[in-house]
């Protein structure tokens, strides 16, 4: 230590303070409760528990590998695979035939002619429509691998719109002020220029003039459900989910499609040709009624709010959903029901007891496509594949 | 150094190391620049910014003096603050006497005829019924300090079923299964028996018989606002947000008055006495007429969904609120107009280019009863005592 | 009818077709069931059960009439409510004396010398120094109402700075880049001058070398918890928590100190004078041996991380804190210690099987001042009264 | 109408009286007005601006495919991908050799001997060691992808336990006071029996002894970092983060290491062989240093609070890092460094004002190994299959 000593020496005294300090004010008899407070004995964990891993990418990059160890790595991982379970649960409850005595009540309604052993209902926010995630649920609603959508008006008129003109990628933080001067409208990082509702109006108002005439002629009692059908029809664009749904009889409910922009054109055109009416009742009358006589139902629920809770509020009918899979970003603690967890939708009996539904705590653009990855763009391939080698 | 440095000398060669570790590595020219990037020079600050500075409870405990403060306090507190302020320039515009000349195109309706100089729409989502805050809303409404509601299916039902059993407090984690057994549907930390869904049957049932009996007779075009002044003309319960709205003459829109227990009913009571009608077009004229009419408009939004953006949508009719107050607890990330900054709605025209809307993250049951008394309750109770002493 | 029904006549086989679908297609048997999910008996609530009830503010602006009602409101507020009471059970305990046998450990040692019959840890992340909640803290740090403060670096070096000079309010939303050019650092939205930093140096330096001289003079052993003391001592500004921290002998732990601007000039000062130690083993001792010494103990969390796990961890060593508050904004879907539920901290035995800890979902600068009104503030004052009512 | 018009004629003038309302009470000026404000005129989108479009399921399940569309998606899909393009940037630049120029300074220090022409610095909380997320940070710690890692007590500590013993999944709302008295801990969804925590003091106190001894035989002064290394290279297991960084000399910076079962273990040592420093002054100048001398830096975050600042605030050093990407649940709104934006980095000088940082808004154990499959995995297997076929 020598000349260093001479240097350094204080914080040998230093250090020898801190020992004393150290061995200075807990007794023994302290320190002991502290080790049984930290080291509390376990109980074995029961038998079979998985145990936690992650993928290892020394194996290459492989998603699909990857994907199947999400249920193993915990958090809303774990929740992505659970929800790949329930998701697959439908799938193969859908492919169990239904039997002569189920079908007894066919009648003259699309949806019971061709309703399967599990009713899948699907509904989405309006914001799915604006974004990418739209052309996954096309996907699935081209090929009928859901039986009832759930949206907004946002949810449909920005799916029709789309047939128009391209909605933009933006970013968040975009000026409000400067975008109104340009006529942008923006919806979190996207960027729909408002001359797209400009031509929605062009587009659209023939077809409630249409409505209103059938209206008129054949006493048709409107719902938004026949509306989106009918607008269904009228869109010439592969690319839509409408344009699918009216093609495949598959609803889509939408009880509040006055909040929008197709609310603004129904508003403007009441003044132009007054007299259209657009009745709720049958369609909760409508949607209950595919609840009550689904065999099985499971319900995909992005987003929350009235979309939400109508799926579930019409599952109650048939005493709660038998899959369920919600993917949002909301949480409980404000009461809301977008927030809430299945559990407290089992509690009202929109979900059945017995039922293991999941919510994944996500965004829905980064995820959905991941889930349906997994499970329903998977089915249609393999049963694709497999329909072709049979021929 | 003596005897200890015999026990503890180890440490000075150790400390000589980290002294010699310290000077090691990065040459001075390094630091300098390191020196540079951590000590930029500032700008001077505008003068009258306003510095950052909390609540000096040595005063004594004086919430107002305290709420007073919230302002300069930074992060949501100063939202608070600012959301005061936009509140109390409601109230301000709305004593300016409307002119003759604005008054000239008075009408035969409810809303044109008793317009003030700013007319306030405020909007609520169902669990805002559900919990405390209903009284808060309902005291706004009693006093006719707001001019236009919107709320949910959920909002409605839930303020006219309190009226005939309460709801409890519960928790958040209650097992839904166990809820389910025990008839009790759990929102949140709360606790709504299914009797009370049994005994809202009960008394709704006859007035949808009214309804329909109202249609046949007299040809009314039933719409969710007219359904609810109804029964809100009905509950004999002044501590109802319905029953002051129809005394008050305050319309109630719920665009999908079907989704919730409402539309159960309607439901049931499309199978019993097939017929009613309700119409959502003459409804989204009213609302947009209200805007339209609106010498100034200010809305107060709280939570997300449905709720918000027919408030905003109806504001675009008039371009813009004046301005804007949202509580709610949704971020814009996932891209939904529920967690949209007030600054996406000056993108799409639905808020003034030149207001100064304020958004506050927080939880409306602790945040909205304190906006209310740093304002409508302030005002109420100050042109009361005015009125009073005036006398 | 007459001329109208040749007008409008369409509107009766509507509407009459309407009818039609209503009845049409679901069976009396299976709205039987329908009606049956619906309407399921509920058990009886237990007795006693609360009820949800907001304030009247038809009685006036009281506002601690206002908060005493928050704990029957529902979500955060009855959350705030039952915070209040964890603070009043933490400042009850407190009250009591403790007898002669609780006080034979009595050691040269300021926390056990003075400690109470209930040690109230009070935690925080820096943005509460940043913000007006300083303020507030530090009220409670002057009347030696908490025993032990836990934060960050930033959480002891805000507090320092705004001693030498003051933080701005800004916008959440201002340039990052054209704040950077003028020096200005962004907290949310507050503003803190670059400027502010450098005077912060020229403060905190020689301070630092008064430490180096100390630990080579006298083997002072320093560990943050020590510093915080000194510079605490030598700030001369009653505004600050460290001054009255240092004052009152109230111990201040932040082991990742060198986590922010302190870290900065540590590191600076280490290339101008090396040598100074810093030591981690020594705090986590100490805060320990707090813990542990505590006859009981209250924790009080505003934020997560670091400060959050810190003081929950030292009440492991006496198997769980008796009372316990979280404020945050975070949820636990992310699996994250921030966003834990108390529930998690019992599984590790932070705190007591038998406690009934409160987490309030909401941002602090609304949601802490509010708390301290109900509590500490409120028996600050009326002991100061009663104490001068008894002269 | 004949029959029918007896039954239903009513809605006919229900209908007339519907057309009345609607031509009623707004003139057509205000229509105008309506309309204006409604269809204000788009400036034309700037060429090249990307349209949104999501991956069409149609061409079959190819995950790569699929999120090279994330991009062009819209909100946090879009995030993700330009994290993709930060991280593959980062790759990029990587890959650039240093000039003789640039490795002058050479001396005998691990990091610069072998730095790159850019620093990674990779952060994480504790969270992402204890869930699957820990194989993936390992696999780039193994192939020296990253240069620098920072982490709480936690993240070492799960790390070194999973050696010991396993983690099991479980559910986020299993009852905590159950757990307890099982001696299983909880971590959101996953549980670790407490007997991990007493294999791990059976594993830690000898080798705490041995860093005691050479303390006191060669004068080390531990810190955090030289304490991991010691760690890292004691555990024999090559799943482990600490063991290939030890091995690959990556510092593991972790300045409140005693936050933790390592502090409980630094705690109790302390009482049975006093007398170890850890110091972290020598960390933060390490640290510090490192930022200095990396050519270019980059920043991957994954979560917030000390992790996320202690990187961030490291970079400053260097005016700033050249790429960044945070994966996080937190928002702004709270003022809290965990949910601030890139851009108040900026502001700070911690990231370059020239550069495009991101963040996803995300769960990690979600996005984070898929942000990794489309990076640091496809290149290092692309760079093995190269250098494969050049044998």
């Amino acid at each position: 230590m020598s000349s260093s000593s001479d240097q350094w020496g204080d914080l040998a005294s230093c250090s020898e303070a801190a020992a004393k300090e150290v061995t200075g004010n807990s007794e023994p008899e302290d320190i002991e409760k502290a080790k049984n407070a930290v080291f509390v004995e376990s109980c074995s964990i029961p038998e079979g528990t998985p145990t936690v891993k992650g993928y290892d990418w020394n194996k290459g990059v492989n998603y699909h590998a990857l994907l199947e160890t999400y249920k193993f790595s915990g958090f809303q991982a774990t929740n992505f695979g659970l929800a790949v379970e329930q998701i697959r649960s439908m799938l193969e409850c859908r492919q169990v035939p239904l039997t002569l005595d189920q079908l007894d009540d066919l009648e003259d309604d699309d949806f019971i002619r061709r309703r399967t052993n599990c009713t899948i209902f699907l509904s989405f926010t309006s914001n799915m429509s604006s974004c990418g995630v739209r052309d996954t649920i096309r996907f699935l609603v081209q090929h009928r691998m859901v039986d009832c959508l759930v949206t907004t008006a946002g949810g449909v008129e920005e799916d029709l719109i789309k047939c128009l003109a391209p909605t933009y990628l933006g970013e968040f933080n975009l000026d409000g002020r400067k975008l109104r001067e340009k006529g942008l409208n923006r919806i979190g990082n996207l960027l729909v220029p408002n001359e797209n509702y400009c031509l929605f109006e062009d587009w659209v108002m023939p077809r409630l003039d249409l409505m209103l005439h059938e209206q008129k002629q054949s006493g048709t009692l409107w719902t938004p459900s026949k509306m989106v059908a009918k607008l269904g029809e009228e869109i010439d664009n592969p690319d839509s989910i409408c344009y699918w749904a009216a093609r495949n009889k598959i609803p889509v409910f939408s009880p509040a499609i006055t909040d929008g922009s197709m609310g603004d054109m129904l508003f403007f055109h009441s003044h132009r040709s007054p007299g259209l009416v657009l009745d709720i009742i049958q369609d909760v009358r409508r949607i209950n009624t595919m609840a009550i006589k689904a065999k099985h139902s499971g319900m995909i629920i992005i987003g929350g709010g009235l979309i939400k809770h109508h799926v579930c509020n019409a599952n109650l009918m048939r005493n709660g959903a038998d899959f369920s899979v919600f993917i949002n970003t909301a949480s409980e603690f404000d009461g809301s029901d977008s927030g809430a967890r299945p559990d407290e939708a089992i509690s009202w009996g929109k979900i059945r007891k017995e039922s293991r539904p999941v919510k994944i705590y996500g965004e829905a653009s980064l995820v959905f496509p991941l889930l349906v990855g997994e499970t329903f763009a998977k089915y249609h391939h393999a049963s694709k594949t497999k329909a072709e080698s049979e021929v």
